[in-house]
């Protein structure tokens, strides 16, 4: 086997270890934590089925591509809970690290377009970063709010915190942000978000 | 809400029930079975890194939607073990019963575009069809070797079934066959597979 193809598939063997990393969301039917992997399987489909809801035109493609790798540093730098600062505090720095590490696996401009492309996704600059956040914010909504709020009542947290979040949503897509606003709204009424 | 987002995102909802259809492969690491949603989402990225290796050229943003939908179907219908013969007479009818029902919950547009994807792949008459059919093989190929082979030794698979299987990879990926050949070899040689 040559040695750009080892690299690749060396590369993918090292990502299977994304279904690993856990997140603090529940699988819709109060089933068990999601991972990572299929977290980003979830928001790319979501992605490509609600592209018409995007504020501005994306390359599809791309922002699909960009929700399927946003993750991969989790592998080392684990899941940073949304609600939790202390975390978040060092975040950066740890996903940094593993960013180089994981993608130096692959072939150089291979490694160089995929960080390139994880780089935009935290940068929020252009359309595809934003609408693929706005479906890293939406997807794990969607299971919590057809769990009743669980994820947000066994944390204790509250109604400004997902909003802080949330408003991640809006630049992406305004019509999907009133989607969320209004399962916001409705989970302070039945007291599953601290006011 | 509009009917037409309404039903995107009973759609979106529905599909996360594919997290719960467990495979025969192990994870890496001999790790636990792996899900339809996992193995959908790891075939889309080594699509679309190894797509210098396709036999003919391909649109590699419909090969990787085709990755991530190709499953959706065994929410209703199962998995179907590649080396279960009585399991693989009846699987085209509930596949295609359950592809009927899941794509129904999209708005009309929406469900022709996805069901017209999902025939495509399972008819392999285009490059895209075939591409994403030699990640289907190789994915898994990958996961059992990194294992040493176990979850062929734990079915008591012949060489023969593999090669009958692994033989539509070729067809999608000459070069990605050649590694499948090796790695099949391999494991005759040490006794993995039974010759």
């Amino acid at each position: 086997m040559d040695d750009r193809l080892k690299h690749q598939l060396d590369f993918a063997l090292e990502i299977d270890k994304e279904k690993n990393v856990f997140r603090q969301t529940h699988l819709s039917g109060h089933g068990r934590n999601e991972n990572d992997a299929e977290h980003a399987w979830h928001m790319a489909i979501m992605a490509y089925l609600l592209k018409e809801y995007s504020n501005e035109p994306v390359d599809i493609g791309k922002v699909m591509l960009m929700c399927l790798i946003h993750d991969i540093v989790e592998i080392d730098a684990g899941d940073t809970y949304a609600y939790d600062p202390d975390a978040k505090k060092t975040q950066k720095a740890r996903e940094s690290a593993a960013r180089d590490r994981i993608f130096s696996l692959l072939p150089e401009d291979q490694k160089d377009e995929l960080s390139a492309l994880f780089d935009e996704f935290e940068a929020q600059e252009t359309s595809e970063a934003r609408f693929a956040r706005a479906m890293d914010n939406l997807q794990p909504l969607i299971l919590n709010n057809s769990n009743g709020g669980s994820d947000w009542r066994e944390h204790g947290v509250h109604a400004s915190q997902v909003y802080r979040r949330q408003s991640e949503t809006r630049p992406g897509s305004e019509k999907l942000y009133e989607v969320t606003d209004a399962i916001i709204k409705d989970h302070i009424g039945r007291g599953n978000l601290i006011e």
